[in-house]
C-alpha cells in the first residue's frame, strides 16, 4: 500500500464581509438564524451519535490493547535485549518483524480504519501504516495511534513490506512498515513553534504554494533551536562541520602535527584590549582568550614544531552581522619554517584543497540536502599546475581600482569592497577560493614579522572563500627584542605580556601559522548566508540561549 | 670519533678550615704570603700571554669566517629551498653532507681545537664535533661555537659518519655529524632557570649523584613551562594527551557518533550555580559553562542521536588539590539508549579499554619515556570473560567496611577512602580500572535518573583509575515533570532553565552519557601525581600564567 503526498493547501482564511457603513438586511438576518437553528439541530445530532459511538466502543473489548499505549517512564526497568533497527536498513529487510524507535513525522488518518504514520530518524523516514484486522488491530489502537501529535517518539513493531509504488514522501520510498504495535516512549508536552516539515520547506515551495506554508525565520529558529535541529538541513549541516573539523585533523597529522589544548582562561589580555570578555577570578580577574595565539607561539618555543587546536575562541565585539559571533570554533595553527613564510601558507593551501575535496568526494548527500534550501552556485577552487590564485594585498587593490573603486578608500578593504574583490575574482579567474598575501604592517598586530624589504609591508596573508575572510595569519617575530619594539608601536606596554616575552628570551625557532573561522568555512562553503546556521547555539552580543 | 658521558660530578664545595677557637700561626702565615705571591705572578703572566694570543688570533686570517656566525634575523628574505633533515633520519645517511635546524643541548670543548656538540630535536639528539681543519673550520670558529649557550637554536652543516662507538648521551647513538658549517638562528637572551637536562633528570640519579644535581620543583618547572615542555618528560607526555584524544574520537566515530561543538558563555549557570565563573557580557553578565552537559542534552533532544564533544570545561571550585584544576578539557559523550542505560556504560567500558590498548600498543616509546621519570606499577586492566570489574555503590562501602572503615562515614566515599579502595580493589582483583554503579540518588545531579525500583538509588556510575574518578555518568531524566521536580527538590527554580526543559517538552529519546576527565586519564595512567604535568598550561586558583 502507497500513499502520494498531496501538499497541505488550506483555505484562505475567511473574510469579513464589507458592506460599506450600512448593517445586514432583515431578510438576510432571517436567513442567518435559520441557517443558526439548523447548525445547531446538526450539531446535536452529531453529539448524540458521538454519545452512542463511545458507549458502544466502550462495549467492544479491546482485542488489541496489549499492543499499543503509553509506556512507563524510561528508567532501564529491563533489559530484554530485542534490537532495534535503523530506517536506512528497512529496504534491505523485506518481510521481516522489526522493531525501531522513530519519531512520528506527520500522520495522516483514513477513515476510522486506517493511519498512515511518516516515521522518521535523522534524515531518513519511512511511511508506516496502521490497518484494523481482527485480534491484531483494533480501531482503538487506530484511533489512538491517529492522535499522537507530531514529533512524538514512539516504538514500532512492524513488518517491512515492498511497496508496490516509489512513496514520495518518505526517504526509503521501496518499502513500508505495516505496523502491529506501537508505544509511545515521549510525547510533546509544548505547542511545537513550527513543524519539521515547516524547517525543511525550501523559499521555492513555499513561493509555488502562493505563501499558504509557514515560513519559519532565523530568529523563530534559533529560539527553538532544538526544533530547527532536527530539520535535514539541520542534521547535513552539522554533519558537515563535523566533517571539516575532521579532514583538518587528518590532513594536519599527516604532516606531523600534535593537538594541543591551550587555556581559555588568561591572566592578561590577548592581542588587543578591547575585545575581550573579562572573568570575576575567584578576588581578582581573569581574561577569556581570543584567540590561542599566544599559547601556540609558546608550544613553538618549546619545541613541539607543529601544533594544531580546536577550541572556543571568545571576540567581545559588539558586532551584529550576519558573519560574526561572540563565541566561534577556531581552527588554528602553528609551525616552525625552515626558509620562507610561504611554507606555512603553502601549507594553509593545502590543507583547505584537502578539506574541499573530502566534502565533495565524501559528503555530497549531505551538500545536495543543503542545497536544496540554501541554492548556491557550486563552489569553486582551482587546481593543477595554476595552483590557488595569490593575489599581493596591492595586486587586490589594483584590481579593485580596474573595477571603479576609488584608491584612497583602499587603506585597507572593507567588507563591501572584499565581496566586490571575491565577484571580481570569480569572474576573472573562475574561483571562489584565493589568498591574499603581504597585507600593510598597519593593519597586522604587534605580533606580525615585517618584510625584509619594505618595512611597511608584512609577511602576513588572509584566505577568502565567496569573497569573505576565513582564515587570517603570518610569519610572526620570534625575536624579543623586534617584539618589544613593535609592541610599544602598537601601544602595549611589554611588561604586560613578559611572560610571552620571556618564551623568545629562551630561544624560539622562525615559525607562523594561521586561524580558520570553522563556521565561516561552513557557512562560505555551502553559502548559508548567516553564520548563526552554522553553529550549534549560536552566540552573538544579543543572544546566549538556548 | 665518539664521546662516551660522565655524570657531571662536581667536587663538594670546599669547606672553611676549622681550628677550635685559635688563629693561624706565624709560620703558616707567612706561607699564605709566599703562595699568594706566586699565585698573583702567575696570573700575571697568564694575563700576558693571553693578550699576546689575542694580537696573534686577530692578526691570523680567519678562512672560516663564511662559514660560521649569527644568521640576520629570519624575515624570509629568499627560499633557496634547500631540505633540512630529521635528526631520527640520520643513521640512514652515512656519508651524507645534510642541514639541519636543532637546539644546542649542550657543549663541550676539547682543548681550543675540537668542540663537541650535543644537538636536540624534540625527544631526539645526537652528536656533533668540530674540528680544526685548514681551509674548513678556524680556531675561531671553533671558539665561537664552544661559546654559544645551551638551547641555542642553530643551523648546522654536517658530514653524517658512523660513529665507531654507541653514544650513551644521544637518542641516535650510532653515528655523528661532522660539522662544516654553523649559525645561529635564535640565540638565548635570558639566564635559564634550569636546563632541560635537570628538567628530564630522575630522581634516582639525584639520588644517586649525592643530591648534586639540580632538582627542579613543579612550581619552577610551571614558572617557566616552556624550558620544561622542551624536556623529554613533557614531549612525551603531550604526545600521549593528543593520543588520548585521538583514541577517544576514532572509537566513537566508528560507532556512530559525531562531533559538536556546544557555546562555553551561558545565559544561566548550569548545573550548579556555587562553582560557575561570572563573564561581563556587554550590557549583562554571563557564565561560563561546566559541562557541556545541558548542550549534549539538547543535541540529542534534536535526534542527534549519539554526539561527543572535546572542548575546555570550567570549575570555580577554590579547590588546591593534586587533582583539581579551574579549566580542564572534557571529553564528553552522550547517546540515546534503546532498553537500558547499560547501554552506554558499556560503550564507555569499551571505549577506555580501547584506549588503554591504543596507549599501550602504539606508544610504548613514549610510556617508556614518562615511566623513567616516573616510575610506575604498569597500568593493570581486566578484560576477556570476566571482563571490567563493575561494583555497585553498596558492594564498594562494603569492601571498605570489611577493610576497616566504618559505615556511619560511608554515605559518600571521599577522596581518601576512594584512594583506600583503589588499593583494596587492586588486591582483591588486580585491576586499575573499575566502575562503580548505582550511586545513591542524592549524591548525583537534578538530571539523574533514579533507580526504577529504589528511589534512594540512581542509575549513574563512576569510572576509576588507580583509585581516583575519571568519569562520572548517568541515564538523564528525558521527563520534564520528573525533572522539574527534581530541579525544585535541589532548591533550582525550573523558570531559571526554561530553555533547556522546553527541550524535554518537544520529545526526547531516553538518553545517557559520561564526561571524562582528559588530564585525569593522562595522570592517572602515567601515575604522574599531579595533574598539573598533564596540562600544557596549567590553571588553577593561584594560577593564571603562563
Amino acid at each position: 500500500m502507497s500513499e502520494v503526498t498531496e501538499p497541505k493547501n488550506q483555505p484562505p482564511p475567511e473574510q469579513p464581509e464589507v458592506e460599506g457603513q450600512t448593517g445586514p438586511s432583515k431578510s438576510e438576518l432571517k436567513k442567518r438564524a435559520k441557517a443558526a437553528e439548523k447548525e445547531k439541530k446538526a450539531a446535536e445530532k452529531a453529539a448524540r451519535q458521538q454519545e452512542l459511538d463511545a458507549q458502544k466502543s466502550a462495549a467492544e473489548v479491546d482485542y488489541a490493547s496489549e499492543f499499543y499505549g503509553t509506556l512507563p517512564l524510561h528508567q532501564s526497568q529491563s533489559r530484554p535485549r530485542q534490537p532495534r533497527v535503523d530506517i536506512a536498513s528497512l529496504p534491505s529487510r523485506d518481510g521481516e518483524t522489526v522493531l525501531l524507535r522513530a519519531r512520528i513525522h506527520n500522520s495522516r488518518a483514513q477513515g476510522s480504519k486506517m493511519v498512515f504514520l511518516n516515521l522518521r530518524q535523522r534524515i531518513e523516514s519511512v511511511q508506516a501504516l496502521m490497518v484494523v484486522a481482527p485480534e491484531k488491530v483494533s480501531k482503538q489502537m487506530v484511533k489512538w495511534a491517529a492522535g499522537l501529535a507530531t514529533e512524538s517518539i514512539v516504538l514500532v513493531e512492524g513488518v517491512v513490506k515492498k511497496s508496490p509504488e516509489i512513496i514520495k514522501s518518505a526517504t526509503v520510498g521501496t518499502v513500508e512498515v505495516e505496523v502491529s504495535k506501537l508505544f509511545l516512549i515521549s510525547g510533546v508536552e509544548a505547542r511545537l513553534p513550527f513543524t519539521v516539515e515547516d524547517a525543511d520547506r525550501t523559499e521555492a515551495e513555499i513561493e509555488a504554494s502562493g505563501d499558504q506554508f509557514n515560513r519559519v525565520l532565523l530568529d523563530t529558529r534559533l529560539n527553538n533551536r532544538v526544533i530547527d535541529l532536527r530539520s535535514q538541513t539541520s542534521q547535513a549541516i552539522f554533519k558537515l562541520q563535523a566533517a571539516i573539523g575532521d579532514l583538518f585533523r587528518q590532513f594536519l597529522q599527516s604532516n606531523g602535527f600534535i593537538e594541543i589544548h591551550s587555556p581559555k582562561l588568561q591572566g592578561a589580555a590577548t592581542e588587543s584590549g578591547a575585545s575581550v570578555f573579562k572573568v570575576s577570578y575567584f578576588k581578582g580577574g581573569a581574561f577569556l582568550a581570543q584567540s590561542p595565539q599566544l599559547a601556540k607561539q609558546m608550544a613553538i618555543a618549546a619545541d613541539f614544531e607543529r601544533v594544531y587546536e580546536i577550541g572556543p575562541v571568545f571576540r567581545a565585539e559588539d558586532s551584529n552581522t550576519h558573519r560574526h559571533l561572540t563565541e566561534f570554533m577556531g581552527l588554528d595553527l602553528e609551525m616552525t619554517i625552515e626558509e620562507h613564510y610561504h611554507e606555512v601558507m603553502e601549507m594553509l593551501d593545502s590543507l583547505f584543497i584537502n578539506i574541499f575535496h573530502g566534502l565533495r568526494e565524501k559528503f555530497k548527500k549531505e551538500i545536495d540536502v543543503v542545497n536544496k534550501q540554501f541554492p548556491a552556485d557550486e563552489f569553486k577552487w582551482r587546481e593543477g599546475p595554476e595552483g590557488t590564485l595569490k593575489l599581493s594585498f596591492k595586486e587586490a587593490v589594483d584590481l579593485l581600482v580596474e573595477d571603479g573603486v576609488a584608491r584612497e578608500d583602499l587603506d585597507d578593504i572593507n567588507t563591501e569592497n572584499e565581496k566586490r574583490l571575491g565577484r571580481i575574482v570569480r569572474a576573472k579567474y573562475e574561483t571562489d577560493y584565493y589568498i591574499i598575501d603581504k597585507f600593510p604592517m598597519e593593519l597586522r598586530p604587534f605580533y606580525t614579522m615585517p618584510d625584509p624589504n619594505d618595512p611597511t609591508l608584512s609577511n602576513s596573508y588572509d584566505f577568502f572563500m565567496r569573497g569573505e575572510e576565513i582564515l587570517s595569519g603570518a610569519q610572526r617575530v620570534h625575536d624579543p627584542k623586534l617584539l618589544e619594539q613593535q609592541m610599544r608601536g602598537k601601544g602595549i606596554d611589554p611588561e604586560s605580556m613578559k611572560g610571552y616575552l620571556d618564551g623568545f628570551r629562551l630561544g624560539c625557532s622562525p615559525h607562523g601559522g594561521g586561524g580558520i573561522g570553522l563556521e565561516r568555512v561552513l557557512m562560505l562553503f555551502l553559502k548559508l548566508n548567516n553564520i548563526r546556521r552554522a553553529s550549534l547555539f549560536p552566540r552573538d552580543p544579543k543572544r546566549l540561549e538556548p
